[in-house]
C-alpha cells in the first residue's frame, strides 16, 4: 500500500439552511475541495459519497450520481456509502483503500446530510433507525442515556464532567466560523439544561444540522493518512455485554495506531464523535488517551486538545457529513501548525461502526 | 491487480415471504455462500452489503453491521452500498477491487431487499426515489415508457418484440426453482396485459420481490472475474440528449471487455437488467451484441441465451439483491458447463449507474 495524502479540503457552513438541499450543499463542499487541491473535475477518477438518510430526509435516493452530476463528475464510478453516523468515515476509508492500493490516483470523498427540513419528531425517528429498531425500540438520546448511566454507575463519572465537555466544545465552536451553534455556555447553564433522557440534558446532545464536507485524495500531498481502520460491532444495545464500552472504537484505534507506527500518547490532538458528551468521554478511554473509567476526569482536564472545531456538539452534526468534516478539521489544524499528528474518530449508531484515522504532516 | 475468483455462491428463493426480513434473507444467502466456498465466518475479512432502500421498506438503517452480526461476521469492516437498482453490483465492484488490489484475501458480498411488506403504492413511491424526484416527477414505469416510446419512434421497435422478451424470460424462469413467478405466458397474453404506462403492459414490468444473494471472493477459484467496470450518468431523464440510449451501460461494457481482453462477440451468454423489457432490448445494443436500433429484433431472435435465470421479469427483482444474484446465476451457468464466458449487467435507476462484469471459467 502506498502513502495517501489529502490534496484538498472543502466544507460548507453547518447550520439550518432552508434554501439548501443535498445537491447544493455537496456541490459547495466539492467545488471548494477541488479548488483547494488545484485539480479539475475531469481529473477525478471516482466519487465516494457518505450519506446516512437522504432518502428519508429528502425523498431522494441514488444520491451518488445525483450529486456527482451536479459537481461536474458524471461518468466516473459514483457510490453512496451508508453506515449510519459513520457513513462518510466509511466512504473515506474505502476511498483511501483504493488510492493506497493503486487503483486510482485522484478521488473525491464527500459527506453530506440535509436534516432541518423535517420536524423534530421525524428527525428522531430517522436517527433511531441507526439502532436496532426491533430490539432496542428507543430514541438515540435514550440509548446513550443508558450508556451514560452505566458509566456513572461503574466508574463514578459525573454530570459535571459531561457538562464540562459541553462547555469546552461550545467554547471551541464559538471560535469556528463554520460552526452551527456559536454560543459560549457556562457549567451552570449546561447543568441546568432541560432533561432530554435522564441523565442527559439538552447540552449533552449534538445538533441537528445541514452541511457537507469534501476531500480530494491522491498519492501525494503534505497531509497524509498515516493509519486508518474500520471495524464493526453489534447494532443492538440489548444483549451487549458491557454498556460502558465502545469496543469497535478501541479495535479500530489499535489497528490505526499499528498501521501508523504510533502510540496513543503520540497523538497531539483529535476530533472525536461527541454525538453525546458521554460518547466523547468513552472515546478518550477507547482511544487509549486515559485508563478505562477515567474518561470523565480526563475529558474535563483538557490534557490534550479534543474537538477544537467545536465537535458535533457546537460545530453541528449533519450525520452523513460528520466523518469527512472531522478529517477536514484535523487537516486544517495540521496545516495551521497546531500539531504534527492528529486523529479523527467517527462512530456509527451506538458503536456498531467505527472508523479511526491518524493524520500527520510530512 | 491480481485475478479474483468467486469461491462460493448462495441465494434465497425470490418471492413474497411474510415471515422473512432483511436479516433472515441475508443470513440464508450468506450461509449458503460460505458453505459453498467451504470457509468459516472467522476467515472473512470484510463484508460488502448491497441494499437499495431497506430504511424506507423496513424502517431499519445501518444494515451492514446489522446483517453482518447475524451472519457471524461481527467485528470486520461492514459497509452498505446504495446505488439504486445497482446497489449490489456496485458492492460487488468495490469488493472485487479490494481483493484484486491485494487489500483482502477473502470477502463476502451480499445483496438483499425486502419489499413485499409495503403496499403497492408505497413500493412505487420508494422505487421512484431512484430517479430524479424533483426534475422527473414520474414513476419508474412512466420513465421507462418514455424510453420505450423513444425507441419505438426512432427505430420501429414493436410491442411484439417487447412481449417476446417477456415470453422468453417467463419460459426461462419457469425452469428456475428459485424464481418468483414460475409461469409460462404466451405472446397473446403478454400483448393483452393491462397497460401500466403506455406502451408498457404488466408483462413488460419486473416483479416486486423479497430475496438475497451472496458470493465469497478470493484470489483463487475456477470461476473468475475477467473484466468489470462501474460507470455513472445523469439521474434525471429530463434534459438527457437521447432517450433511446443507456450510455453508462455502453461505457462500462467497453471497459469490462477491454479488461477481459474479449469482444462482445465472445460473450456466450448474459444475465441482463430487464427491469422492463425495453431495458433488455437497449442492453443488447449497449453491450454490443447487435447494432444500435436492432435490439428489438435481436432480443426476439434469441441469438444467444439472455436471462436464462428468468431475469428480473420472472426470477424477480428484490432491488438490492439483483446485482449479486446476476453474478450468482452467471457463475451457476459457468459451473453447469453452459458456456465458458458469461456477462452480468446491472443497471441503477434509468441508467445513472451501470456495472458490467465479465466472468469466465479457467
Amino acid at each position: 500500500m502506498r502513502a495517501v495524502g489529502i490534496l484538498g479540503t472543502g466544507k460548507t457552513l453547518f447550520g439550518a439552511f432552508a434554501d439548501q438541499g443535498i445537491r447544493s450543499l455537496a456541490q459547495t463542499a466539492v467545488a471548494a475541495a477541488l479548488a483547494d487541491a488545484a485539480v479539475t473535475p475531469a481529473q477525478v477518477e471516482a466519487f465516494y459519497l457518505g450519506n446516512f438518510a437522504g432518502p428519508s430526509f429528502t425523498g431522494q435516493s441514488h444520491l451518488a450520481p445525483y450529486v456527482a452530476g451536479a459537481c461536474g463528475l458524471a461518468g466516473i464510478p459514483a457510490t453512496r456509502f451508508e453506515d449510519a453516523c459513520a457513513s462518510s468515515g466509511v466512504a473515506f476509508h474505502h476511498a483511501w483503500q483504493a488510492v493506497a492500493a493503486g487503483v486510482y490516483d485522484l478521488v473525491v470523498v464527500c459527506g453530506v446530510e440535509k436534516m432541518t427540513n423535517q420536524p423534530t419528531d421525524r428527525v428522531g425517528e430517522i436517527l433511531a433507525m441507526a439502532g436496532d429498531v426491533e430490539q432496542d425500540r428507543q430514541t438515540f438520546p435514550e440509548l446513550f442515556a443508558r450508556i451514560a448511566r452505566a458509566h456513572m454507575d461503574r466508574y463514578g463519572t459525573t454530570r459535571e464532567q459531561m457538562a464540562t465537555v459541553a462547555v469546552k466544545n461550545h467554547r471551541h465552536g464559538f471560535a469556528n466560523p463554520y460552526a452551527h451553534l456559536r454560543k459560549r455556555i457556562t457549567l451552570e447553564q449546561a447543568l441546568a439544561g432541560r432533561v432530554i433522557a435522564d441523565p442527559l440534558t439538552l447540552y449533552d446532545c449534538s445538533l441537528v444540522s445541514d452541511g457537507a464536507a469534501a476531500v480530494v485524495l491522491a498519492p501525494e500531498g503534505r497531509c497524509r493518512v498515516l493509519g486508518i481502520a474500520q471495524t464493526s460491532d453489534a447494532v443492538a444495545l440489548a444483549g451487549k455485554p458491557d454498556l460502558t464500552r465502545l469496543p469497535a472504537v478501541g479495535r479500530s484505534a489499535e489497528k490505526a495506531y499499528r498501521m501508523a507506527g504510533v502510540a496513543a500518547a503520540d497523538i497531539q490532538f483529535a476530533e472525536v464523535h461527541d454525538c453525546f458528551t458521554i460518547a466523547e468521554i468513552i472515546a478518550m478511554e477507547e482511544l487509549g488517551f486515559c485508563p478505562r473509567g477515567e474518561g470523565g476526569a480526563y475529558a474535563a482536564s483538557e490534557a490534550r486538545p479534543i474537538n477544537r472545531s467545536g465537535g458535533l456538539k457546537s460545530k453541528g452534526h449533519p450525520v452523513g457529513a460528520t466523518g469527512v468534516a472531522q478529517i477536514v478539521d484535523v487537516v486544517g489544524q495540521l496545516r495551521d501548525g497546531l500539531g504534527e499528528l492528529g486523529l479523527a474518530q467517527n462512530l456509527g449508531g451506538t458503536g456498531a461502526t467505527s472508523v479511526v484515522t491518524v493524520l500527520g504532516r510530512v
